[in-house]
C-alpha cells in the first residue's frame, strides 16, 4: 500500500491526530502545518515520518501536550522561554513571532528556548522571519546520540543543526544544514541500494571509519574537527546560555541525563533598519542570478541555491501531492484506527 | 636562513614596518598584536607570512594608510561602519571594543564592518569578546576566488569564514573555520611532501575532482552544498546587509569588481544578562571535561576542544619562540633592508 496524498489532507489527519490525544487546537495545527512543510519542501525526515515518534513521546511524558512555558525578557532584546516540554514546532512558532516583533522594533532581537521537545526542521522558523523581512540565525541543541565528537570513540552528540534565511527575489535565501556529513537517513538509503557511503561520511560501532553502509553505525562530524567543533559551539550557545545543559548532562548522568529534549537560539535583524530592503532583495536576487549563470562543473547538472530545489519540491508536491512510502502509510493507517479518526485519504 | 624569533621582537618588527610605511602608531600596533597573535597560535598562515602581500596592497593603493572610517548607529543595538578601505585588523579590533561596549549595555549587539582589507585571523576579535564575558560570532566574507560554488566551475569566491567564543573554565572555546574543506595551505604542504588528498578537498583548473595536490587548482566547499551555502549566507549576512556586494560585483565586474576588499558582521550576547557569568563559565569547563575523558575513535591521538591546539601552541611558542620558515626570514630581511629598519632578531 503507496500513495501519495494533498498537503491538505495531510494536514487534516495530522491535525486530527494530535488533538485527539489531547493537544490543544492551537499547538495541533501548528504541528500540522510544521510537518506538512517539510514533506512538501521534499525533506521528508522531518516530516510526518515523525508523527508515530512524537506520539510515543506523548506516552513517554516526554511531550507535554498541556505546556505552561515561562516567558521573560532580561533585557529588551532578549526573549528566554523555559519551554515545559512543549512540542519543539508549537513553542518555536510562538518564540519566532516574539522574535519578529522585537526585532521589527529594536532592530535585531534574540530569543533562547529551553526544555522543548525536538525542534521539526529549522528552516520553518528562519522562513518566517525572512519572509517578514529580517535576517534569522538559528541554533538547534539536541541530545540524541547520532553522532560522535571528532576523536572520540561513541555517538555522543546531536547532529546540532544550523539555518540561516535571508529574504531573496521571489522565496528567501534558504539555508538549513545538520553538522554532520550526511543524516541517518541517506546511510539508511544506502542501505537497501547496497552503494557504498563515501570515506568522512560514517563510522563503524567502534568509531572506526567505514564507507559500508550496512556497518555503519553513526554519521561522522562535517569535516571532522569543524562539525563537531560547531556542534560544541551551537550546544554552548543554545543550551548554556538558557541554562539548560544537553551533552554535559547525558554524558555524566546528572540532571535529566539522556531524555529527550532540545534547546534553540534564534538570531534575527530587521535588515530595514541596516538598508534598504527592496535593494536588498534586489542584491540577493543579483548574486543568484551570477551564481546561476556559472559554466557547470564536470558532472554538475544544475546549481542550485540555499533552499531552491526545497520551493521547487513544493511547488510540485503542493501540486501533485506528498509521496508517502507503503510503510509510512500503513503506520498512519494504524494510528487512525487506534484513535478512530478519518483515515488518511489517497489521492493515487 | 631558518629561524626562529621571540613573539615581542616580531611584533616590533611588524610595527616598525608598518609605521615606516606611513601607519599611524595605534593601527601599527594593532597589525602587529593580530599577525603575532596567529602566529602564536600556530595560525601561521594568518601571521607575518601576509606581510609582504599587505605592503604591496598598501602600494597598489587598496590598504588604506589614513583610513577615515564612517560609524553610524541606525539602532542603539547595531554598529554600522564603512571602513574606507582600513586595515582588517584595525578596524576590526575598534568594532569589536564598540560591540563589546553596546553588546553589555544592551544584552546583545552587531557590528557591520564594510569595505576594509583583509581581516586577519577572525578569532583574535571574537576572542577578545569572549574573554570580556560575551558569546560572540564573527562572519567573514571576502572576494577572494579561491574556491567554487558547489555545482559550478571556477574558483569564484572566497573561503568565508565563520568563528564563535565563548567564555571557558580557563581559556575561552574558540571555534574558527573556513567554509572550504581545507585551505589552500594544506594543499601546498601537500605538494611539497607528495602526499595525496582526500577526495573532496580539491578541484583541477577544470573544476573536476582531483586528489593529487600537484593538479590542484582550488580548494572545494565544505561538504559540497553545505559550504558553499554557508559562504553564500556568509555574503549576504556581512556584505548585502551593510551594502557592500562583493560576489555579485566580482563575477559581473560591477562596482568595484574583483578588487581586494573584504565585510564582516558580528554578533555579540552579554552572557551575565541571561545566566550567572561563573555558572556558564563551570558548565562550560564541565562539558569541556566531558569530552575529553571520552575512549578514543581508532587512530586518534588525543580529542581537542575549539581552540586547545592554538592555547597550546601559544604557550609553547610564548616561551619557546616563532618559528619561521627559511623563505619567509629572507622576505622580512629583504623588507627591512629596504625600508632602513633594525633587522628581526632571531634566537635560534
Amino acid at each position: 500500500m503507496t500513495g501519495t496524498v494533498s498537503r491538505h489532507e495531510l494536514a487534516r489527519f495530522v491535525d486530527d491526530v494530535f488533538r485527539r490525544v489531547g493537544m490543544s487546537a492551537a499547538h495541533a495545527s501548528i504541528m500540522a502545518d510544521a510537518l506538512v512543510w517539510a514533506n512538501l519542501r521534499g525533506v521528508d525526515s522531518h516530516g510526518v515520518v515523525r508523527l508515530p515518534r512524537y506520539l510515543e513521546m506523548i506516552d513517554e511524558d516526554l511531550m507535554n501536550l498541556r505546556p505552561q512555558p515561562k516567558v521573560s525578557h532580561p533585557v529588551p532584546v532578549g526573549i528566554v522561554i523555559e519551554a515545559d516540554r512543549a512540542p519543539g514546532p508549537a513553542i518555536l512558532t510562538f518564540a519566532a513571532e516574539q522574535l519578529i516583533e522585537r526585532a521589527s522594533q529594536y532592530g535585531m532581537a534574540m530569543a533562547l528556548v529551553g526544555r522543548m521537545t525536538h525542534s521539526g526542521a529549522l528552516g520553518y522558523y528562519t522562513e518566517k522571519a525572512a519572509k517578514a523581512g529580517l535576517a534569522c540565525i538559528a541554533l538547534n541543541a539536541g541530545v540524541l546520540a547520532a553522532m560522535p565528537y571528532h576523536g572520540a570513540r561513541g555517538a555522543v552528540m546531536g547532529t546540532n543543526p544550523i539555518s540561516i534565511a535571508v529574504p531573496g527575489g521571489d522565496e528567501p535565501l534558504l539555508f538549513d544544514m545538520a553538522t554532520s556529513a550526511i543524516s541517518m537517513g541517506k546511510v539508511m538509503a544506502a542501505r537497501r541500494t547496497g552503494a557504498p557511503l563515501e570515506p568522512g561520511w560514517a563510522a563503524d560501532q567502534d568509531g572506526g571509519p567505514t564507507t559500508d553502509a550496512k556497518a555503519a553505525a553513526m554519521v561522522l562530524p562535517l569535516g571532522g574537527p569543524k562539525g563537531s567543533g560547531l556542534a560544541v559551539m551551537i550546544e554552548c550557545l543554545a543550551s548554556l546560555l538558557g541554562g539548560h545543559p544537553l551533552i554535559a548532562d547525558a554524558l555524566l548522568d546528572t540532571g535529566e541525563g539522556s531524555k529527550h529534549r532540545q534547546n534553540a537560539l534564534l538570531i534575527a535583524i530587521d535588515i530595514a533598519k541596516f538598508v534598504d530592503l527592496t535593494s536588498f532583495r534586489a542584491e540577493v536576487q543579483r548574486l543568484t542570478e551570477a551564481l546561476k549563470a556559472l559554466p557547470l562543473a564536470p558532472g554538475s547538472d544544475e546549481i542550485l541555491l540555499p533552499g531552491e530545489r526545497g520551493y521547487r519540491t513544493m511547488k510540485q508536491r503542493s501540486e501533485k501531492g506528498i509521496p508517502l512510502p507503503p510503510a509510512l502509510v500503513a503506520e498512519l493507517a494504524a494510528i487512525s484506527a487506534r484513535l478512530q479518526l478519518a483515515p488518511l485519504m489517497m489521492i493515487g
